[in-house]
């Protein structure tokens, strides 16, 4: 299948969870706990996972779907379309701040990645790609964001991994141009896509990262499980993208 | 004086500021370092520094000054009106990123506050009051944010405090719904105004809280210095904006 045939849909129904996600708002909505008390799920993480999902098993039938909330099936186990769907990303953030929340959707085809989406759904910014496609924010095509040194740029990153000095990353902190924490991997991916920081770590699951890892790639920048193991979307683990010179410094120290 | 007469120029002033950074974007930045490698400065820090205080001195012809880059008068000497300036506030976002970092002003009539002013630069939204006056985002006043518990809500904070426990802050972190660091404490008090989080802190220096404190206290929320003395302009002190509720609860884990 063509993958524009595919990209098609997909802004569509984006843009239609776009105004789902914003006329909630002016709703109350119906918040619940996971696996922590700030592990939350709302009924519009729900609904609008259930929206793609629909549309997806409507247009491809025999598509496999690894969702947040509800499906999991295996990549492996998919031989043609594979979709990871994050409906809300940041949902704490949503349920906060109606802010800095994203929704994410990564497509594979016969077990390789083609296509990456993370909607920025305040500031309507779609930013997608795949695999020599190139990136893009909305119309407008991304550069690959500068090489730079750990020392030359600021860090995102998840609360644990510097409360609890994970890997080293209090050290790799201080060796950075300072720290960020956005509250959403797909923001942070994007500011990594942008430039904006020159790397983000955080614990991740899949269906956090893989939009955000196809677009990366595309970009030169690199992707990596701290521990070494290779990234599937299976597992959930920490999860390093940086620009290729503080990927090697990282590195560096957490083997020092 | 009447303050609509401050206020009128001031607004003036800050817009026309921001046309001249908005343009710097597309020039090459000279950037200094100050007290550590990450503590920057740049032409624009103090052409913008420039251009305030030189519409001070032409419009108030007394008027004392304190700013970032350049004057230091102080608010004891200052039995007119005195004006705390950070002409770019969180320096390292506005080189790195483009993004996220504020223009401030804080206005004082005979020793007391009156005026102050956060412009969120990139979205061109300016927070400003004082007492008995509200506090508006650009022309919508804003209500005063709900008065969330520690556990409801999401912390602003500077890396320090989290990196070094700084006054037990990493078990005041785990009682929050999440920390955010956004890197300007501009930003971070807009955050705080309008519910985005339920507190803020960081070591700051008079120009980074000046402003803030005059318009969170008009919004009921509690401005202090976690060491327990007076805030004043003077000095370089932890600041600690919150809500009631947090910030009793903070206080009492920081007296544990």
């Amino acid at each position: 299948m063509e993958w524009q045939v595919i990209d098609e849909k997909i802004k569509r129904w984006m843009f239609e969870a776009r105004e789902m996600i914003l006329a909630s708002f002016n709703t109350k909505l119906d918040i619940n706990t996971k696996s922590n008390r700030n592990d939350l799920v709302t009924n519009m993480d729900k609904k609008i996972e259930k929206f793609y999902i629909d549309h997806i098993h409507e247009s491809f039938s025999n598509a496999k779907i690894m969702g947040e909330e509800s499906e999991k099936d295996a990549l492996q186990d998919a031989d043609g379309l594979f979709f990871v769907i994050d409906p809300i990303d940041g949902t704490m953030n949503f349920v906060k701040q109606q802010d800095n929340f994203a929704s994410m959707i990564a497509i594979y085809q016969n077990h390789r990645p083609i296509l990456g989406y993370i909607l920025d759904v305040r500031n309507n910014e779609l930013y997608w790609g795949g695999k020599s496609i190139g990136v893009y924010r909305n119309f407008e095509r991304l550069d690959a964001p500068q090489d730079l040194t750990l020392r030359e740029g600021l860090l995102g990153a998840g609360l644990p991994m510097i409360l609890n000095d994970e890997y080293h990353f209090q050290e790799i902190a201080r060796e950075t141009s300072g720290v960020r924490m956005y509250g959403s991997a797909g923001i942070e991916f994007i500011n990594v896509l942008t430039g904006k920081t020159l790397g983000y770590v955080s614990r991740l699951h899949a269906w956090d990262y893989a939009a955000g890892k196809i677009l990366a790639e595309e970009l030169g920048l690199v992707v990596q499980a701290i521990d070494g193991t290779d990234i599937d979307v299976l597992s959930s683990k920490v999860v390093l993208v940086s620009t290729k010179s503080a990927n090697e410094k990282i590195n560096e120290i957490i083997k020092a």
